[in-house]
Protein backbone atom coordinates (compact mmCIF):
# COMPACT_ATOMS: atom_id res chain seq x y z
CA UNK A 1 0.00 0.00 0.00
CA UNK A 2 1.46 3.61 -1.05
CA UNK A 3 2.48 5.40 2.36
CA UNK A 4 -0.28 7.88 3.64
CA UNK A 5 0.46 11.57 3.82
CA UNK A 6 -2.09 13.63 6.27
CA UNK A 7 -1.34 16.51 4.11
CA UNK A 8 -3.31 14.63 1.20
CA UNK A 9 -6.23 15.44 3.72
CA UNK A 10 -5.51 18.38 5.40
CA UNK A 11 -8.08 21.43 4.40
CA UNK A 12 -5.21 24.08 3.69
CA UNK A 13 -4.80 27.20 6.17
CA UNK A 14 -6.43 29.89 4.74
CA UNK A 15 -8.42 28.33 2.15
CA UNK A 16 -11.95 27.61 1.74
CA UNK A 17 -12.59 23.80 1.35
CA UNK A 18 -15.65 22.80 -1.06
CA UNK A 19 -16.54 19.83 0.51
CA UNK A 20 -19.13 18.54 -2.23
CA UNK A 21 -15.89 18.15 -4.16
CA UNK A 22 -13.77 16.15 -1.99
CA UNK A 23 -14.32 12.32 -2.82
CA UNK A 24 -16.18 10.48 -0.02
CA UNK A 25 -14.95 7.24 -0.96
CA UNK A 26 -10.79 6.62 -0.79
CA UNK A 27 -9.11 4.86 -3.21
CA UNK A 28 -7.54 2.67 -0.17
CA UNK A 29 -10.82 1.27 0.09
CA UNK A 30 -10.10 -0.78 -3.12
CA UNK A 31 -7.27 -2.69 -1.09
CA UNK A 32 -9.91 -4.55 0.89
CA UNK A 33 -10.83 -5.01 4.42
CA UNK A 34 -8.47 -7.69 5.24
CA UNK A 35 -5.25 -5.84 4.12
CA UNK A 36 -6.68 -2.55 5.47
CA UNK A 37 -7.31 -4.12 8.80
CA UNK A 38 -3.49 -5.25 8.82
CA UNK A 39 -2.47 -2.01 8.04
CA UNK A 40 -4.48 -0.54 11.08
CA UNK A 41 -2.80 -3.01 13.55
CA UNK A 42 0.42 -1.60 12.29
CA UNK A 43 -0.32 2.13 12.90
CA UNK A 44 -2.00 1.36 16.53
CA UNK A 45 0.96 -0.54 16.98
CA UNK A 46 2.91 2.51 16.44
CA UNK A 47 0.55 4.80 18.26
CA UNK A 48 1.05 3.08 21.71
CA UNK A 49 4.63 3.12 21.06
CA UNK A 50 4.60 7.09 20.78
CA UNK A 51 2.04 7.10 23.27
CA UNK A 52 4.51 5.71 26.13
CA UNK A 53 6.96 7.72 25.28
CA UNK A 54 4.68 11.35 25.27
CA UNK A 55 3.65 9.77 28.88
CA UNK A 56 6.98 9.41 29.86
CA UNK A 57 7.88 12.57 28.52
CA UNK A 58 5.18 14.34 30.73
CA UNK A 59 5.72 18.00 28.73
CA UNK A 60 3.34 17.92 26.08
CA UNK A 61 0.25 16.61 25.22
CA UNK A 62 -2.33 15.79 22.41
CA UNK A 63 -5.87 16.62 21.41
CA UNK A 64 -7.13 14.88 18.70
CA UNK A 65 -11.01 16.10 17.73
CA UNK A 66 -13.89 14.21 15.69
CA UNK A 67 -16.82 15.86 13.94
CA UNK A 68 -19.17 14.62 11.56
CA UNK A 69 -22.41 13.98 10.38
CA UNK A 70 -24.56 11.09 12.09
CA UNK A 71 -23.56 7.92 11.27
CA UNK A 72 -20.19 9.19 9.74
CA UNK A 73 -18.31 6.86 11.93
CA UNK A 74 -16.84 9.12 14.83
CA UNK A 75 -17.67 5.97 17.66
CA UNK A 76 -16.59 3.40 16.28
CA UNK A 77 -13.25 4.83 14.53
CA UNK A 78 -12.25 6.31 17.76
CA UNK A 79 -12.78 3.06 19.53
CA UNK A 80 -10.59 1.30 16.68
CA UNK A 81 -7.90 3.27 16.36
CA UNK A 82 -6.87 3.43 20.39
CA UNK A 83 -7.67 -0.01 20.82
CA UNK A 84 -4.48 -1.51 21.88
CA UNK A 85 -3.19 1.88 23.48
CA UNK A 86 -2.55 1.97 27.04
CA UNK A 87 -6.01 3.51 28.48
CA UNK A 88 -4.07 5.08 31.17
CA UNK A 89 -2.90 7.80 28.75
CA UNK A 90 -6.05 8.84 27.44
CA UNK A 91 -9.26 10.40 27.83
CA UNK A 92 -12.11 9.95 24.94
CA UNK A 93 -15.16 12.86 26.33
CA UNK A 94 -18.37 13.01 24.45
CA UNK A 95 -19.77 15.96 24.45
CA UNK A 96 -23.68 16.24 24.30
CA UNK A 97 -26.05 18.79 24.73
CA UNK A 98 -24.75 21.04 27.25
CA UNK A 99 -26.01 20.82 30.78
CA UNK A 100 -27.89 23.57 33.04
CA UNK A 101 -24.51 23.83 34.93
CA UNK A 102 -22.59 24.65 31.48
CA UNK A 103 -25.18 27.31 30.02
CA UNK A 104 -24.17 29.27 33.33
CA UNK A 105 -20.62 29.95 31.90
CA UNK A 106 -18.94 30.33 28.36
CA UNK A 107 -19.60 27.65 26.09
CA UNK A 108 -15.75 26.89 26.32
CA UNK A 109 -15.50 26.21 29.55
CA UNK A 110 -16.49 22.22 29.36
CA UNK A 111 -14.27 21.64 26.76
CA UNK A 112 -11.36 23.86 28.92
CA UNK A 113 -12.19 21.48 32.00
CA UNK A 114 -11.79 18.02 29.23
CA UNK A 115 -8.34 19.07 27.91
CA UNK A 116 -5.38 16.03 28.13
CA UNK A 117 -2.51 17.09 31.29
CA UNK A 118 0.28 16.80 29.85
CA UNK A 119 1.28 13.44 29.06
CA UNK A 120 -1.57 12.58 27.74
CA UNK A 121 -4.23 12.26 24.45
CA UNK A 122 -7.58 13.72 24.72
CA UNK A 123 -9.59 12.53 22.37
CA UNK A 124 -13.38 15.10 21.82
CA UNK A 125 -16.29 13.12 20.14
CA UNK A 126 -17.96 15.98 19.10
CA UNK A 127 -16.81 19.70 20.68
CA UNK A 128 -16.52 23.54 20.97
CA UNK A 129 -17.34 23.16 17.22
CA UNK A 130 -21.14 22.11 17.79
CA UNK A 131 -21.02 25.96 18.68
CA UNK A 132 -20.55 26.95 15.85
CA UNK A 133 -21.73 24.58 13.25
CA UNK A 134 -24.91 22.64 14.79
CA UNK A 135 -25.99 26.34 16.50
CA UNK A 136 -25.27 28.12 13.38
CA UNK A 137 -27.75 26.03 11.53
CA UNK A 138 -30.09 25.93 14.89
CA UNK A 139 -29.81 29.68 15.90
CA UNK A 140 -33.01 29.29 17.88
CA UNK A 141 -31.15 26.68 20.16
CA UNK A 142 -29.27 30.19 21.40
CA UNK A 143 -32.32 31.34 23.27
CA UNK A 144 -31.63 28.61 25.75
CA UNK A 145 -28.02 29.46 26.37
CA UNK A 146 -29.11 32.42 28.39
CA UNK A 147 -26.72 35.07 26.52
CA UNK A 148 -26.91 38.60 27.03
CA UNK A 149 -29.33 39.99 24.11
CA UNK A 150 -27.54 40.11 20.92
CA UNK A 151 -27.88 39.60 17.30
CA UNK A 152 -26.40 36.20 15.75
CA UNK A 153 -25.20 37.71 12.15
CA UNK A 154 -22.20 36.86 10.87
CA UNK A 155 -20.34 38.53 13.25
CA UNK A 156 -21.78 36.99 15.80
CA UNK A 157 -20.26 33.69 14.42
CA UNK A 158 -17.16 35.07 12.98
CA UNK A 159 -16.28 35.93 16.62
CA UNK A 160 -16.61 32.57 18.00
CA UNK A 161 -14.30 31.39 15.41
CA UNK A 162 -12.05 34.07 16.00
CA UNK A 163 -12.13 32.72 19.56
CA UNK A 164 -11.71 29.08 19.08
CA UNK A 165 -8.88 29.45 16.60
CA UNK A 166 -7.00 31.83 20.06
CA UNK A 167 -8.01 29.00 22.23
CA UNK A 168 -5.87 26.06 19.77
CA UNK A 169 -3.38 28.83 19.51
CA UNK A 170 -3.32 29.32 23.36
CA UNK A 171 -3.31 25.14 23.56
CA UNK A 172 -0.19 24.77 20.73
CA UNK A 173 1.66 27.86 22.49
CA UNK A 174 1.28 26.13 25.78
CA UNK A 175 2.40 21.96 24.31
CA UNK A 176 -1.19 20.48 23.48
CA UNK A 177 -1.11 20.00 19.91
CA UNK A 178 -4.76 19.55 18.28
CA UNK A 179 -5.59 17.41 15.31
CA UNK A 180 -9.17 17.49 14.22
CA UNK A 181 -10.94 15.15 11.85
CA UNK A 182 -13.73 15.95 9.88
CA UNK A 183 -15.23 12.45 9.18
CA UNK A 184 -16.86 13.41 5.58
CA UNK A 185 -19.51 10.98 4.61
CA UNK A 186 -21.78 11.13 1.31
CA UNK A 187 -25.27 11.23 1.91
CA UNK A 188 -26.25 8.08 0.41
CA UNK A 189 -23.89 6.27 2.66
CA UNK A 190 -25.68 7.83 5.61
CA UNK A 191 -28.74 7.17 4.32
CA UNK A 192 -27.51 3.36 4.86
CA UNK A 193 -26.40 3.45 8.04
CA UNK A 194 -29.25 4.93 9.15
CA UNK A 195 -31.39 2.37 8.13
CA UNK A 196 -29.11 -0.31 9.02
CA UNK A 197 -29.89 1.52 12.66
CA UNK A 198 -33.16 1.18 12.26
CA UNK A 199 -33.04 -2.47 11.31
CA UNK A 200 -30.51 -4.01 14.27
CA UNK A 201 -31.81 -4.15 17.97
CA UNK A 202 -28.30 -3.67 19.29
CA UNK A 203 -27.71 -0.29 17.15
CA UNK A 204 -31.68 1.23 17.38
CA UNK A 205 -30.36 2.96 20.96
CA UNK A 206 -28.21 5.20 18.84
CA UNK A 207 -30.96 6.61 16.71
CA UNK A 208 -32.40 9.87 17.23
CA UNK A 209 -34.82 11.54 15.46
CA UNK A 210 -32.82 14.51 14.99
CA UNK A 211 -30.69 12.49 12.94
CA UNK A 212 -33.27 12.71 10.48
CA UNK A 213 -33.75 16.60 10.42
CA UNK A 214 -29.90 17.22 10.04
CA UNK A 215 -29.99 15.25 7.45
CA UNK A 216 -32.62 17.62 5.69
CA UNK A 217 -30.41 20.57 6.67
CA UNK A 218 -27.60 19.10 5.16
CA UNK A 219 -26.57 21.72 2.55
CA UNK A 220 -26.61 24.13 6.31
CA UNK A 221 -24.59 21.79 7.76
CA UNK A 222 -21.88 21.78 5.28
CA UNK A 223 -21.78 25.24 4.91
CA UNK A 224 -21.29 25.68 8.48
CA UNK A 225 -18.50 23.00 8.72
CA UNK A 226 -16.49 25.14 5.13
CA UNK A 227 -16.83 28.73 6.97
CA UNK A 228 -15.07 26.53 10.82
CA UNK A 229 -12.49 25.05 8.48
CA UNK A 230 -11.56 28.03 6.63
CA UNK A 231 -11.53 30.02 9.95
CA UNK A 232 -9.91 27.48 12.50
CA UNK A 233 -7.57 25.46 10.17
CA UNK A 234 -3.94 26.33 10.64
CA UNK A 235 -0.31 24.89 11.11
CA UNK A 236 -0.95 23.97 15.10
CA UNK A 237 -4.68 23.19 14.67
CA UNK A 238 -5.30 21.24 11.29
CA UNK A 239 -8.00 20.36 10.42
CA UNK A 240 -8.00 16.78 8.28
CA UNK A 241 -10.84 15.99 6.23
CA UNK A 242 -11.14 11.90 5.60
CA UNK A 243 -13.77 9.91 2.99
CA UNK A 244 -16.31 7.80 5.61
CA UNK A 245 -17.69 6.02 3.18
CA UNK A 246 -15.46 3.14 3.61
CA UNK A 247 -14.34 2.50 7.27
CA UNK A 248 -11.54 0.27 6.90
CA UNK A 249 -10.38 3.03 4.49
CA UNK A 250 -11.11 5.67 7.16
CA UNK A 251 -9.34 4.23 10.13
CA UNK A 252 -6.38 3.57 8.59
CA UNK A 253 -6.16 7.01 7.13
CA UNK A 254 -7.05 8.56 10.55
CA UNK A 255 -4.76 6.14 12.40
CA UNK A 256 -1.77 7.31 9.99
CA UNK A 257 -2.26 10.78 10.51
CA UNK A 258 -2.47 10.60 14.66
CA UNK A 259 0.62 9.01 13.99
CA UNK A 260 2.06 11.36 12.07
CA UNK A 261 1.47 13.98 14.70
CA UNK A 262 2.47 12.27 17.18
CA UNK A 263 5.70 11.38 15.58
CA UNK A 264 6.05 15.30 15.04
CA UNK A 265 5.87 16.42 18.57
CA UNK A 266 9.36 13.55 19.08
CA UNK A 267 8.39 12.96 22.74
CA UNK A 268 11.35 12.18 24.46
CA UNK A 269 11.60 9.84 27.48
CA UNK A 270 13.47 11.96 30.04
CA UNK A 271 17.30 11.48 30.11
CA UNK A 272 18.57 10.51 33.60
CA UNK A 273 20.62 13.33 35.19
CA UNK A 274 23.71 12.53 37.50
CA UNK A 275 22.03 12.20 40.46
CA UNK A 276 19.51 10.04 38.73
CA UNK A 277 22.34 7.79 37.44
CA UNK A 278 23.90 7.80 40.77
CA UNK A 279 20.80 6.41 42.32
CA UNK A 280 20.33 3.62 39.55
CA UNK A 281 24.23 2.89 40.13
CA UNK A 282 23.62 2.66 43.74
CA UNK A 283 20.17 0.96 43.27
CA UNK A 284 22.38 -1.88 41.14
CA UNK A 285 24.97 -2.28 44.42
CA UNK A 286 21.78 -2.88 46.32
CA UNK A 287 20.33 -5.45 44.09
CA UNK A 288 24.17 -7.17 44.17
CA UNK A 289 24.56 -6.90 40.16
CA UNK B 1 -16.69 66.28 46.30
CA UNK B 2 -16.47 66.41 42.34
CA UNK B 3 -17.34 63.30 40.28
CA UNK B 4 -15.24 60.22 39.79
CA UNK B 5 -14.97 59.17 36.01
CA UNK B 6 -13.56 55.68 35.40
CA UNK B 7 -12.65 57.22 31.93
CA UNK B 8 -9.92 59.68 33.95
CA UNK B 9 -8.16 56.89 35.49
CA UNK B 10 -8.36 54.03 32.00
CA UNK B 11 -5.26 52.82 30.24
CA UNK B 12 -6.17 54.14 26.56
CA UNK B 13 -6.78 50.96 24.19
CA UNK B 14 -4.19 51.10 21.86
CA UNK B 15 -1.47 53.47 23.68
CA UNK B 16 0.91 53.28 25.82
CA UNK B 17 1.17 54.11 29.47
CA UNK B 18 4.28 55.49 31.42
CA UNK B 19 3.34 54.47 35.03
CA UNK B 20 6.19 56.31 35.87
CA UNK B 21 4.37 60.02 34.87
CA UNK B 22 1.13 58.71 36.79
CA UNK B 23 0.50 60.58 40.06
CA UNK B 24 0.06 57.35 42.64
CA UNK B 25 -1.97 60.12 45.00
CA UNK B 26 -4.88 60.92 44.10
CA UNK B 27 -6.17 64.45 44.30
CA UNK B 28 -9.19 63.63 46.12
CA UNK B 29 -7.03 62.28 49.15
CA UNK B 30 -7.09 66.09 50.41
CA UNK B 31 -11.08 65.54 51.42
CA UNK B 32 -9.64 63.88 54.28
CA UNK B 33 -10.77 59.68 55.47
CA UNK B 34 -13.95 61.07 56.95
CA UNK B 35 -15.59 62.17 54.19
CA UNK B 36 -13.85 59.82 51.96
CA UNK B 37 -15.12 56.94 54.39
CA UNK B 38 -18.91 58.78 53.53
CA UNK B 39 -18.14 58.42 50.05
CA UNK B 40 -16.89 54.66 49.89
CA UNK B 41 -20.31 53.88 51.68
CA UNK B 42 -22.72 55.41 49.44
CA UNK B 43 -20.70 53.27 46.74
CA UNK B 44 -20.66 49.92 48.25
CA UNK B 45 -24.91 50.20 48.69
CA UNK B 46 -25.25 51.14 45.17
CA UNK B 47 -22.69 48.80 44.10
CA UNK B 48 -24.89 45.73 46.10
CA UNK B 49 -28.60 47.30 44.81
CA UNK B 50 -26.73 46.78 41.43
CA UNK B 51 -25.47 43.15 41.84
CA UNK B 52 -28.64 42.05 43.03
CA UNK B 53 -30.27 42.84 40.04
CA UNK B 54 -27.54 41.13 38.09
CA UNK B 55 -28.21 37.96 40.54
CA UNK B 56 -31.75 38.17 39.73
CA UNK B 57 -31.18 38.32 36.24
CA UNK B 58 -28.66 35.84 36.00
CA UNK B 59 -27.51 36.45 32.15
CA UNK B 60 -24.29 38.76 32.63
CA UNK B 61 -21.64 38.20 34.83
CA UNK B 62 -18.50 40.62 36.28
CA UNK B 63 -15.08 39.56 36.61
CA UNK B 64 -12.66 41.82 38.51
CA UNK B 65 -9.13 41.63 38.28
CA UNK B 66 -6.70 43.39 41.13
CA UNK B 67 -2.84 43.71 40.30
CA UNK B 68 -0.30 46.18 42.12
CA UNK B 69 3.24 45.63 43.78
CA UNK B 70 3.14 44.17 47.32
CA UNK B 71 1.69 46.32 49.92
CA UNK B 72 -0.13 48.17 46.91
CA UNK B 73 -3.39 47.56 49.45
CA UNK B 74 -5.12 44.66 47.10
CA UNK B 75 -6.47 42.81 50.12
CA UNK B 76 -7.69 45.25 51.81
CA UNK B 77 -9.35 47.22 48.64
CA UNK B 78 -11.08 44.22 47.81
CA UNK B 79 -12.28 43.77 51.54
CA UNK B 80 -13.49 47.75 51.83
CA UNK B 81 -15.09 47.52 48.18
CA UNK B 82 -17.21 44.54 49.24
CA UNK B 83 -17.98 44.79 52.52
CA UNK B 84 -22.09 44.89 52.75
CA UNK B 85 -22.47 43.35 49.79
CA UNK B 86 -24.43 39.83 49.71
CA UNK B 87 -21.39 37.24 50.14
CA UNK B 88 -23.17 34.81 47.98
CA UNK B 89 -23.07 37.25 44.50
CA UNK B 90 -19.37 37.07 44.72
CA UNK B 91 -16.18 35.10 45.15
CA UNK B 92 -12.87 36.27 45.71
CA UNK B 93 -10.15 33.92 44.41
CA UNK B 94 -6.22 34.25 45.28
CA UNK B 95 -3.87 33.04 42.99
CA UNK B 96 -0.71 31.53 44.76
CA UNK B 97 2.14 30.17 42.93
CA UNK B 98 0.66 27.15 40.67
CA UNK B 99 0.75 24.21 42.08
CA UNK B 100 1.65 20.63 40.81
CA UNK B 101 -1.60 20.27 39.51
CA UNK B 102 -1.71 23.32 38.02
CA UNK B 103 1.21 23.30 35.93
CA UNK B 104 -0.43 20.00 34.48
CA UNK B 105 -1.88 22.24 32.32
CA UNK B 106 -1.92 25.11 30.34
CA UNK B 107 -1.83 28.76 32.61
CA UNK B 108 -4.99 29.91 31.93
CA UNK B 109 -6.73 26.81 32.98
CA UNK B 110 -7.11 27.79 37.10
CA UNK B 111 -8.12 31.24 35.99
CA UNK B 112 -11.17 29.37 33.68
CA UNK B 113 -11.99 27.19 36.82
CA UNK B 114 -12.46 30.61 38.91
CA UNK B 115 -14.60 32.07 36.27
CA UNK B 116 -17.76 33.59 38.09
CA UNK B 117 -21.07 32.06 36.71
CA UNK B 118 -23.75 33.56 34.90
CA UNK B 119 -25.36 36.38 37.29
CA UNK B 120 -21.97 36.56 39.94
CA UNK B 121 -19.34 38.71 40.19
CA UNK B 122 -15.88 37.18 40.37
CA UNK B 123 -12.80 38.96 41.82
CA UNK B 124 -9.34 38.09 41.32
CA UNK B 125 -6.61 39.12 43.51
CA UNK B 126 -3.96 38.25 41.69
CA UNK B 127 -4.86 36.45 37.95
CA UNK B 128 -3.41 35.49 35.26
CA UNK B 129 -1.33 38.90 34.44
CA UNK B 130 1.25 37.20 36.81
CA UNK B 131 1.96 35.06 34.05
CA UNK B 132 3.13 37.93 31.58
CA UNK B 133 4.98 40.22 34.99
CA UNK B 134 5.84 38.25 37.42
CA UNK B 135 7.41 35.55 35.28
CA UNK B 136 8.57 37.74 32.72
CA UNK B 137 10.78 39.58 35.12
CA UNK B 138 11.79 35.65 36.54
CA UNK B 139 11.84 33.73 33.04
CA UNK B 140 13.89 31.31 35.44
CA UNK B 141 10.73 30.12 36.26
CA UNK B 142 8.95 28.87 33.59
CA UNK B 143 11.56 26.29 33.79
CA UNK B 144 8.77 24.18 36.48
CA UNK B 145 6.43 25.19 34.31
CA UNK B 146 6.54 21.93 32.43
CA UNK B 147 6.65 23.57 29.10
CA UNK B 148 8.33 22.56 25.85
CA UNK B 149 11.60 23.63 25.25
CA UNK B 150 10.84 27.40 23.30
CA UNK B 151 12.77 30.70 23.35
CA UNK B 152 11.73 32.96 26.10
CA UNK B 153 11.77 36.05 23.63
CA UNK B 154 9.64 38.98 23.01
CA UNK B 155 7.37 36.69 20.63
CA UNK B 156 6.87 34.32 23.77
CA UNK B 157 5.31 37.09 25.85
CA UNK B 158 3.69 38.64 22.79
CA UNK B 159 1.86 35.41 22.39
CA UNK B 160 0.69 35.45 25.86
CA UNK B 161 -0.43 39.27 25.70
CA UNK B 162 -2.09 37.92 22.45
CA UNK B 163 -3.44 35.16 24.21
CA UNK B 164 -4.87 37.03 27.68
CA UNK B 165 -7.00 39.07 25.43
CA UNK B 166 -8.54 36.79 23.24
CA UNK B 167 -9.55 35.04 26.96
CA UNK B 168 -10.84 38.23 27.55
CA UNK B 169 -12.73 39.08 24.78
CA UNK B 170 -14.47 35.83 24.45
CA UNK B 171 -15.50 36.33 27.97
CA UNK B 172 -17.02 39.67 26.88
CA UNK B 173 -18.73 38.53 24.19
CA UNK B 174 -20.34 35.79 26.07
CA UNK B 175 -21.42 38.00 29.09
CA UNK B 176 -19.07 38.35 31.31
CA UNK B 177 -17.84 41.85 31.65
CA UNK B 178 -14.14 42.16 32.57
CA UNK B 179 -12.96 45.16 34.60
CA UNK B 180 -8.97 45.14 35.60
CA UNK B 181 -7.50 47.39 38.49
CA UNK B 182 -3.83 48.10 38.99
CA UNK B 183 -2.83 49.64 42.63
CA UNK B 184 -0.75 52.17 41.67
CA UNK B 185 1.79 52.69 44.71
CA UNK B 186 4.71 54.39 45.20
CA UNK B 187 8.07 52.94 45.56
CA UNK B 188 8.18 55.86 48.71
CA UNK B 189 5.01 54.38 50.04
CA UNK B 190 5.32 50.86 49.23
CA UNK B 191 8.72 51.42 51.85
CA UNK B 192 6.69 52.85 54.51
CA UNK B 193 3.88 50.09 54.16
CA UNK B 194 6.51 47.16 54.29
CA UNK B 195 8.41 49.15 57.09
CA UNK B 196 4.59 48.91 58.91
CA UNK B 197 4.30 44.81 58.26
CA UNK B 198 7.86 44.63 59.77
CA UNK B 199 6.83 46.22 63.01
CA UNK B 200 3.56 45.16 63.57
CA UNK B 201 2.87 41.45 64.94
CA UNK B 202 -0.44 40.90 63.14
CA UNK B 203 1.11 42.39 59.79
CA UNK B 204 4.27 40.24 59.72
CA UNK B 205 2.48 37.32 58.65
CA UNK B 206 2.38 39.15 55.31
CA UNK B 207 5.73 39.90 54.92
CA UNK B 208 8.00 37.64 52.37
CA UNK B 209 11.04 37.74 51.53
CA UNK B 210 10.64 37.63 48.06
CA UNK B 211 8.63 41.80 48.31
CA UNK B 212 12.16 42.98 48.78
CA UNK B 213 13.49 41.07 45.81
CA UNK B 214 10.59 42.79 43.60
CA UNK B 215 11.35 45.73 45.03
CA UNK B 216 14.77 45.42 43.82
CA UNK B 217 13.32 44.63 40.38
CA UNK B 218 10.68 47.46 40.36
CA UNK B 219 11.54 48.86 37.14
CA UNK B 220 11.88 45.89 35.10
CA UNK B 221 7.85 45.36 36.88
CA UNK B 222 6.73 48.45 35.45
CA UNK B 223 8.01 47.90 32.30
CA UNK B 224 6.23 44.52 32.66
CA UNK B 225 2.71 46.00 33.47
CA UNK B 226 3.25 48.45 30.76
CA UNK B 227 3.41 45.99 28.38
CA UNK B 228 0.27 44.47 29.43
CA UNK B 229 -1.57 47.21 29.51
CA UNK B 230 -0.75 48.55 26.16
CA UNK B 231 -1.37 44.99 25.31
CA UNK B 232 -4.63 43.84 27.11
CA UNK B 233 -6.61 47.15 27.31
CA UNK B 234 -9.73 46.66 25.23
CA UNK B 235 -12.87 48.94 25.38
CA UNK B 236 -14.57 45.03 26.80
CA UNK B 237 -11.58 44.71 29.08
CA UNK B 238 -9.92 47.97 29.89
CA UNK B 239 -6.99 48.14 32.61
CA UNK B 240 -7.95 50.99 35.60
CA UNK B 241 -4.51 52.32 36.82
CA UNK B 242 -5.48 53.77 40.36
CA UNK B 243 -3.46 56.01 42.82
CA UNK B 244 -2.98 53.77 45.80
CA UNK B 245 -0.48 56.08 48.39
CA UNK B 246 -3.55 56.69 49.99
CA UNK B 247 -6.27 54.10 50.73
CA UNK B 248 -8.94 55.42 51.12
CA UNK B 249 -9.21 57.86 48.37
CA UNK B 250 -8.40 54.39 45.70
CA UNK B 251 -11.20 52.17 47.65
CA UNK B 252 -13.72 55.45 46.71
CA UNK B 253 -11.79 55.40 43.35
CA UNK B 254 -12.26 51.59 42.76
CA UNK B 255 -15.85 51.33 44.12
CA UNK B 256 -17.02 54.08 41.65
CA UNK B 257 -15.52 52.09 38.17
CA UNK B 258 -17.39 49.05 39.70
CA UNK B 259 -20.31 50.61 40.19
CA UNK B 260 -20.11 52.48 36.82
CA UNK B 261 -18.91 49.34 35.17
CA UNK B 262 -22.29 47.44 36.79
CA UNK B 263 -24.82 50.44 35.51
CA UNK B 264 -23.01 50.04 32.20
CA UNK B 265 -24.13 46.40 32.19
CA UNK B 266 -27.92 47.24 32.82
CA UNK B 267 -28.88 44.34 35.29
CA UNK B 268 -32.60 43.83 34.67
CA UNK B 269 -34.73 42.23 36.86
CA UNK B 270 -36.67 39.40 35.29
CA UNK B 271 -39.66 40.73 33.88
CA UNK B 272 -43.03 38.13 34.50
CA UNK B 273 -44.74 36.46 31.82
CA UNK B 274 -47.89 36.12 31.19
CA UNK B 275 -47.80 32.19 32.75
CA UNK B 276 -45.77 33.85 35.89
CA UNK B 277 -48.28 36.89 36.17
CA UNK B 278 -50.94 33.94 36.52
CA UNK B 279 -49.18 32.34 38.91
CA UNK B 280 -48.90 35.21 40.94
CA UNK B 281 -52.67 35.93 40.82
CA UNK B 282 -52.97 32.16 41.95
CA UNK B 283 -50.97 33.12 44.72
CA UNK B 284 -52.83 36.18 45.57
CA UNK B 285 -56.31 34.61 45.72
CA UNK B 286 -55.17 31.70 47.36
CA UNK B 287 -53.62 33.85 50.12
CA UNK B 288 -56.86 35.22 50.13
CA UNK B 289 -55.61 38.91 49.41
Amino acid sequence: MAPIHATDYLASPGSTVDLASLATLSRIAAHGKKALRAQLRKRVRRFGVLQEALYAESRQALLLIFQGMDAAGKDSTIKYVTTGVNPQGFRVSNFQRPTRKDIEHSYLRRHWLALPERGRIGIFNRSHYEEVVTLRVHPELLAQRKLPPQPAGPGFWRQRLVDIAAFEAHLAANGTAVAKFFLNVSKAEQKRRLLRRLNNPTKLWKFDAADLEARQRWDDYRRAYEAAFAATSTPNAPWYIVPADDKPAMRVIVASIIVETLAAMQPRYPAPDDAQRARVAAARAALGC
